[in-house]
């Protein structure tokens, strides 16, 4: 008993998340200057940033999440400070806006979220035209990363072609989906102290503070009862995200294959 | 009384959406064949995909909305089926993966989605291999276009920045603009045959069926009560999706300027 | 023998190429400003903006050379004055720096593009901080366009996969395609008014002001004399420098298939 | 004497050059097949390929250079088989072409290429639609990597706003950046076993064998000599590519500001 009580409590702490925020400067008063700037160039822009901030994590073993766009998510564990800076200075060179970056590290991922949102309100407003470019916050040294320290769990609908995307009005998929990925994200963030994002398609990451096996069915069926929606998922875990990720889809793919809700790498 | 009742009664009949529903073919199984492939690049080529699809369409005067990625929903009044089958061909040139492309047009976007999500599904399985580049529905005639075929509502956060943005931890700035777009949505799709398509930031596009003012009131006042959201909006109704999407923009910094919750351009 | 010398005459007239000379505002004083920027965002900046010009100018049946990359080259028989504000407004929408415009018309290309640069530097130095997004010249009205207005010539190496690509060291090989294609833009420019541009692989493309089929085999043999490279050429003439340009490319196709040098679509 | 022959023996054995062949796969049949493709949308493909590229390896200290498009090289120097390998398979991921690669090494840059070339030609023909990502040849063991592996120099045309783009029609400015371009490409190979690259503007971007200052200043008379183009050159010395670029790019600008012809980082 003790063992089974001690053990979740030790994993708790397992997990060592590095998130860096990334927030456009000044974005909002940009897209209205000198008047509305027109729908389809925002969309595009937009679009791009983040699959060139897509690219230039990943080529870092990180994963960016594209959240509400003139927010995003990173999870970067390996990344310094000089990476950080160079991926700014690279979106600086090339869009005509600029983006402001801050670091933080937490075995809970909402917790580092928490700090690096904090260091960045701290440099001033989003909407604040003099606050441009800022790099905040200290990146795990080297000495202490861990095999362990990024932990993803990669969620999907159950038969969401079958079941929605050949069946329903598209719209009426898309909602079902959101539903599914609004009722994750709560109880993840709220229960877990975890970060959901939805990645295209019927597909939700979950950047995780080392959730256990019983903590995953917990999810899936809270999700089931509350809208209706029947989730599986695969674990990975690593010493950054690109290989936590990777082995995350593997044990998604071995869902699939042997029919079963749960799977860790 | 009778023309209070006949007047939103024809209002109904005011708009003719013409939409088109693109889905990329037989997505899901491309991306773990033969192994599941990086989410980076997955993420990237979604992204530049919509990106491309977003002037593609913008550039004849149409607008695109990203959806779940895989499928995306498209305003394209003004577009004949040579201009569709030309950016299905453009984009089968460039990309690794297809799309398929369906036409429809009705007074609701709802219902005209729902036509184009038939047709589509009537081709074959989204995960069928030999379902590809799928090209169905007829436009609107040239001749039967009119000047007010096209509602948009451009719907914003109060103060989005000062509330959430510079105030919470980035995650929960998320999640409340989440729950207020879910809640929108659904409203909008059950009150108004409307589609609402979050497009980053605090921003809400929604497609209309000739929506009345009290109409706006009543969803604003909806996503107030049940998560303490509050909501603005411009509206803007022309021949174009760009046309009207412009208009409302601009209706929506009239909302700014004057502090009222509802402006039609 | 009057027929003979008249034909051409009257074939020189038949040409009215839309030339437009795109611009960026400023740029090698932005390359190095501050300090100078790292070379890959700069290749990558040039690059993509040439992709999006590219689209936007294709999307209206428009082609787009790179040329130098700073300084562009399109054909733009079509586009009229707000097609080009609208590019140009969309590239300011979504890139750090801006781009002029300056459109001129002439039967000969050589001619149109002179005025068009005229144009452009009377409106102040590339290197002028406060010369941005001009916008010059008139576009052919819509009366006045003609079914032969554009003439395009797709020239390529015979067998250059098999005598050079996989014989040579590449660099080798880049040689001898600069060489020929050296020699053509001059040959060309000089002899028939006419604009050459190198579009990758073995290919260059020409804007020609009408020149008959003795012009094209008198640049071939030139070519082959100057400096041993064989080319072959296929001609197409329409509207648009699309439909122009895709006639020209089925006429090459048979040049492959039949064997032979030159041939009109 | 012995110590002026020795000097530049002895130099010519510093750098060693890591040089990456890339080629696009079966390239000129795809743009044919089943018809041929529309141009825009081909220079669309290859200027994004080239731009991703930039990224891919610009993220790891290399240069790409464009050069015929279809076939590019880059400067590699750092990067090993795991970092290519992975470059290989993100653009399979989001391409309809594929690539293959080649690596070698060598003092001079020019017999590198050579010897990538071999390889790959070894490995089948271009066109040969069976052989595709192919990966080939050694990086430079990280044991073995110096100091002053890699050598570049960054050319300019001196005044080219000046006395070309504000004076001369468009296309005239160009055939002579080309023509100054033409001689230096030449010149550098045969002279120096050194490989010149046109990377837009009046820029040009030489991979050198050790060269020394009379040598550039030899390079610089030539090209004075044959076309009446006046250059000047920064150059760098360093681990890699983008370290090299970046201080020869600070040497130019001492040129600019001094007035001077040859400046070494």
């Amino acid at each position: 008993m003790t063992s089974q009580i001690s053990a979740p409590h030790e994993r708790r702490h397992v997990t060592n998340t590095q998130v860096t925020l990334i927030q456009i400067d000044n974005y909002g008063p940009w897209t209205v200057t000198p008047e509305p700037r027109r729908e389809v160039d925002l969309q595009t822009l937009q679009s791009r940033l983040y699959a060139d901030l897509s690219q230039l994590f990943g080529n870092r073993e990180g994963y960016v999440f594209f959240t509400r766009f003139d927010n995003m998510v990173a999870v970067t564990n390996g990344l310094d400070s000089d990476a950080h800076a160079l991926i700014q200075e690279s979106i600086g060179n090339r869009y005509p806006v600029s983006i402001s970056l801050s670091i933080a590290t937490d075995p809970s991922p909402a917790s580092a979220l928490g700090t690096a949102t904090s260091q960045l309100q701290d440099a001033g407003s989003a909407q604040d035209r003099g606050r441009t470019e800022i790099l905040r916050g200290d990146p795990i040294p080297e000495t202490e990363r861990g095999e362990d320290d990024v932990q993803i769990a990669h969620f999907d609908v159950n038969d969401a072609t079958g079941k929605y995307t050949d069946q329903l009005n598209e719209f009426d998929s898309f909602i079902n989906i959101e539903q599914g990925y609004a009722e994750l994200m709560q109880y993840m963030r709220r229960a877990q102290d975890s970060l959901s994002f939805f990645v295209g398609g019927d597909n939700i990451i979950v950047v995780c503070d080392a959730v256990d096996e019983s903590g995953y069915f917990d999810a899936i069926d809270h999700v089931r009862e509350a809208v209706d929606i029947e989730l599986k998922v695969g674990v990975g875990t690593d010493r950054t995200a690109q290989a936590a990720g990777m082995a995350a889809k593997h044990a998604l793919e071995i869902c699939r294959e042997e029919g079963v809700d749960v799977v860790f790498d």
